[in-house]
């Protein structure tokens, strides 16, 4: 977290003060990012922005509007503008990277209601070399002290009927497939009605999708809007204007029908565009990162990435239940529940996964089902479901809080809040010194159905600071969080680096209870999803077909070195090893490649990357020579072409290549795979065939020089 | 809490588990009451009422709606009724009696859907001497779990356009002024829009009026309709029928406009209509308290009833502050408030406080205005406010708890929570036990303002369950709680014992900040609001006139001897002394009777009532031979008449009055009183002069034989 290498260079600081020109524009810039921000002729303020000489934002409306009162909507005049540019470096706790370039050139327009004095607004701008961020600041001052958001009014005014990828503006659940259209053939109601695996889904604009948002100019230009460090606000969804290409903010409403209940000073989360004529540069793009605060805890050494198994996927594919009993009536004669003996979450079975996490270097077990409530627990939008201290008869915390710790395994908890937010917040006190006292450093949580406080959203302002509590809760009793069903990521982790990762989007998971993910789903995630923070993907499944007791013709739409594959695209600081670990065990030779990856990095390459097509991505592991591959593709075969340049070149390698086989596919032939070894250099450049949905996984160690008969890539 | 003398007479188990003929009817009766229950032609439910020869109820409607399915509305059959009579008495832990008789004949009339044999609820009917109890009762079956409830179709047909004592259906507040009227000329926007001097009102139904209401025939019948033991439900208001005087329960909507969520087994709070020739047998009622559970609370030794003093009148009549600052940004450099000098809470201030209860008897100080948050506490609808643990820095709890611990005095603690009940219940367990810490056996808490969860209300289903929940957790630490800004009471001191007192109406505090309460208010009071439970007004103001900062001319519409007499006539067992201690000082003499009211009481005989115009109750001291006697009158003078045949005939007694002087008057002469002493026994009837606004109070404490000079009442 230490900042080095600052460069601050204070440009100018015009007009403070006084009535800025009306008819002039300001503008902020760097490399071939060109930002203008000017008012219209009714005090409208706008923004522009250009990529070299390519038009990417027309003229697009700024402003913020109240439940009361003027809000800042037109008749502004700018005050007063400063400009600065930084240049910083600072180091995340865990991440991709292990050292961000913080890079921009910033601009500050104060505005003011003309004819009174007293309210204020700033619109703060930073143009990076990629892209923009720019947020809306209410300064402490006398005029404006509490006050109601009605409405965001930023726009993205496009410059044509870009490809988009997209899901829609659902207030509750981001778990759909994405869609791949013109922004004119945008229609979320379709897709909603169409999406009966999700569960809770509420859509009030026929033309709102989700961010982050995926774009594609005809012209080849990649344009990503999404936001950065969103706290205290609702989360921006965007209206399409279908025939304007306009998109406008359209942020999640709260129960009582207004936007944000705000109190002066505020600001804004950051509205971001990151763009590129290069798909790979979206991807490492570390604009949203960098818009978010510094972390906030000091000590955090006790912050360790981890894998872990779980006791889990069993349950995903009916094989066990998270229910004790069968029902809420399955009681004996004294009241109590009668098991159902489908228990997953039973000591016995627990310390199966204790067992195999310790041989195989597998630092967590996750035990969903070990507490009360879930004969019950679905769709009833009760207030009281779950006891966060109370482990089911057959669940013996204490003893297996003992086995693991003597087997130097640590146990991840799981909070199901089945939506109630406000019963988890009465227990997070005991519930997170329940996990101090039995050696959980980690939890899962989960808000699966409609939320309490009735009438709120996921999405909406009261659950983003919802989940700000519970991350600051946690950090307070040094428990990482694992959030399932939050609102999507916006760089949080920063700030938070104990909320470690989230789901907020379609997990492997749909591959078990529904139809599944088709296999372009992993290659679009990167640019969408993924581009808020890291992703508890729940990635390993290995036997792909055969495994839901509910349908047999069920299949994970991968072949399996695809799997391993997306233990590097798809980045998690705590990454789960999904599948029973029975199922592990015909392909011990393939599940060495899930032992070495890391899931902490120093080094991150995008080496390819084209939406809905392919990614491929190196990475290197933290404080090690180790350098990982993962190359995916969607359900075109294809050949991954990887130049290995990155790598030291005073230094062999021994590239271990975990690949599909020539007739492998996702449909028919999934779990044939191949492991090939080849001694490589900087100069090699790979060559790989991955099947219709497959990859390849790729381990680089430093060669020792004692390797035999190994071959040379060519 | 123990029951004597029980006497159950299963009077019959009819029809069980078979079809009940549709056009019979079936009758519960006890004494003059009737209750006749049956099934209009399209399966409806209805049930009459009547009293003596007289009519109470028409025929009305019963039944549920509910969101989804069919609910219990119409196309019902009954498939059994059962009857049985109860004679019981049982003993509160405190209250106005020591024991308490209930006598009831039980009616159950067990319904199911027709054609759907899996949907079932019973309506159970309790007939009284003097009225009567329903509810529906929703037993556990396998074809009805989780329900909404859309509607409540009971409907309470009135015989004519009765005289009504009413306050509007507001969803948030019970602080009105009371009408007067006709029904046909109910209408509660008029006194909504009008009553400007409560914060927040919310009146969806112009013809709805809050319960308890108060009625009175032509022919002189007093009627009142009310809950009993509201747990787990919304507050039912009532929609008046002006033409056909036909009431409608109106439940309190919640956040997403429906009613309740409830999951069966579950019964509803019970309906109560309580009906005599004569007011006084209304006002002694125990139908409410009887209709409630007994007590949750096993061990209550450390439940009192006591009287308190605050530093609370001085802040409502603008002499000191709840504030420590003068605003919010009143901030030193280093981000600290700046005292105002006009804080109240403080240390020095407080210790007086505890020096005048510990000379005068009084076993408690309330503290208001004590913890961080009053700059800025009200009307923004904010969800963070106060901390409960967090003291202003004149306010030292450590020595303030030493002091009062060594004069023998305790205090009681106060929690607003300007209505965010979220942030409470989050703070609950840490202010309870900051409580224990500091000795505090009893809080005040306090609901001002709208309520977060936002869309929810004061009186809908989720505060109705927070207001439990605090109780619940008071009961767990050993605190007494005082509601401010609840639902108003139906009778759940009997449950929860802990739970002592709320306000949940129009306190003695609008006299300070407001224009005040009319004379009759306090005549009404006793046949409307405590009919649920008992009441924090908070009497024993003795400076009358020009108390008020912000208004000279403001004054309380009472005589002082009417602020005596409120001990006894609104009874509460925490009970306010509620002026400024200076101002006790000039009247010690007239305190006097201020420190020998008890708070408890073994016996209570209502002596003259009619509601608007007069009450005269007599009661006697806990486990003491002493009787108190409180008569209070409207804006008329008029004579009481108090024959005290309810003394031991066997004993004199020496009674002191303290009366309204000749010519005093609340307008013009309210703090003129005089005090007499009589002896008197059995056979004396005192006839008392109140004046306009006023009031008297008598002790009656037995002879000794030594006193001297006494003479006897004429």
């Amino acid at each position: 977290m230490t900042i080095k290498n600052i460069a601050v260079i204070l440009f100018s600081l015009l007009f403070t003060n006084q009535v800025f020109a009306q008819n002039k524009t300001v503008e902020a810039s760097l490399g071939k990012t060109k930002i203008e921000v000017g008012l219209e002729a009714d005090g409208t303020p706008y923004y522009l922005l250009n990529y070299g000489n390519k038009e990417v934002i027309k003229k697009s409306t700024l402003g913020i509007a109240f439940t009361e009162g003027d809000g800042f909507k037109n008749n502004l005049e700018i005050i007063g503008t400063e400009k600065k540019e930084v240049d910083s470096t600072w180091k995340p706790v865990w991440g991709e990277v292990n050292s961000i370039r913080d890079h921009y050139q910033e601009l500050t327009v104060k505005l003011r209601q003309k004819g009174n004095k007293h309210l204020l607004m700033n619109i703060v701008f930073k143009a990076f070399k990629n892209g923009l961020g720019f947020r809306y600041e209410f300064p402490e001052q006398s005029g404006l002290k509490y006050f109601v958001v009605s409405d965001e009014l930023t726009q993205f005014a496009l410059t044509g009927d870009h490809k988009t990828f997209w899901i829609p503006g659902d207030y509750d659940t981001n778990e759909y497939k994405y869609s791949t259209t013109k922004l004119s053939e945008v229609d979320a109601w379709k897709v909603e009605k169409a999406a009966t695996d999700i569960a809770v889904r509420v859509v009030p604009d026929q033309y709102a999708v989700q961010t982050p948002l995926m774009l594609k100019t005809a012209d080849g230009l990649y344009i990503n809007i999404h936001e950065a460090g969103l706290l205290g606000y609702p989360a921006m969804q965007l209206h399409v204007d279908r025939k304007k290409f306009v998109l406008s903010a359209n942020l999640v409403a709260n129960a009582v029908g207004s936007k944000a209940f705000l109190h002066a000073p505020f600001h804004t989360p950051w509205r971001t565009v990151i763009v590129s004529e290069d798909a790979k540069e979206i991807l490492a793009s570390k604009i949203i990162l960098n818009l978010n605060e510094p972390s906030k805890i000091k000590e955090t050494s006790w912050i360790k990435p981890m894998k872990f198994v779980g006791v889990w996927w069993e349950m995903q594919t009916g094989k066990s239940t998270w229910s004790y009993a069968e029902t809420a009536d399955s009681k004996d004669a004294n009241g109590n529940l009668t098991p159902s003996g489908k228990h997953g979450a039973n000591t016995a079975n627990v310390k199966r996964y204790i067992d195999f996490a310790a041989a195989n270097h597998i630092g967590g077990v996750l035990v969903e089902g070990w507490n009360y409530g879930w004969e019950d627990w679905f769709g009833n939008w009760k207030e009281f479901v779950f006891d966060f201290t109370k482990p089911y008869p057959d669940f013996n915390v204490q003893e297996i809080h003992d086995y693991a710790k003597s087997k130097g395994v640590q146990m991840i908890m799981h909070n199901e809040t089945s939506g109630s937010a406000t019963d988890y917040e009465r227990q997070l006190d005991t519930a997170y010194k329940f996990m101090n006292k039995f050696g959980y450093p980690a939890v899962k949580t989960g808000y699966v159905g409609k939320i309490i406080p009735r009438g709120e959203h996921h999405d909406g302002q009261w659950m983003v600071e919802h989940y700000e509590r519970v991350a600051e809760k946690a950090a307070q009793r040094h428990v990482m969080v694992d959030m399932h069903e939050p609102v999507r990521p916006t760089g949080l982790q920063r700030t938070y680096p104990n909320f470690m990762t989230s789901e907020a989007g379609r997990g492997n998971e749909y591959n078990a209870f529904s139809t599944g993910n088709p296999p372009e789903h992993e290659t679009i995630l990167p640019f969408t999803r993924l581009m808020g923070g890291p992703m508890d993907y729940t990635p390993g499944i290995f036997k792909l077909k055969g495994y839901a007791d509910a349908d047999p013709t069920r299949q994970v739409h991968t072949t399996l070195a695809k799997q391993l594959a997306l233990y590097v695209t798809i980045y998690s600081p705590v990454q789960m090893v999904a599948d029973i670990i029975d199922n592990y065990k015909p392909y011990m030779d393939a599940f060495e490649f899930i032992k070495e990856v890391p899931v902490d990095w120093d080094d991150t390459k995008i080496i390819e990357a084209e939406p809905g097509d392919y990614v491929t991505i190196a990475r290197k592991g933290k404080a090690t020579q180790n350098w990982f591959i993962g190359a995916v593709t969607d359900e075109n075969a294809r050949t991954a072409t990887i130049p290995l340049n990155f790598l030291n070149p005073s230094q062999k390698y021994v590239a271990t290549v975990y690949g599909d086989v020539k007739d492998a596919d996702w449909k028919n032939n999934p779990e044939a795979y191949q492991i090939s070894k080849y001694l490589v250099d900087a100069k090699t450049v790979l060559k790989l065939k991955l099947a219709n949905g497959g990859g390849a996984a790729i381990t680089l160690m430093p060669a020792t020089g004692k390797e035999k008969g190994l071959k040379r890539f060519r």
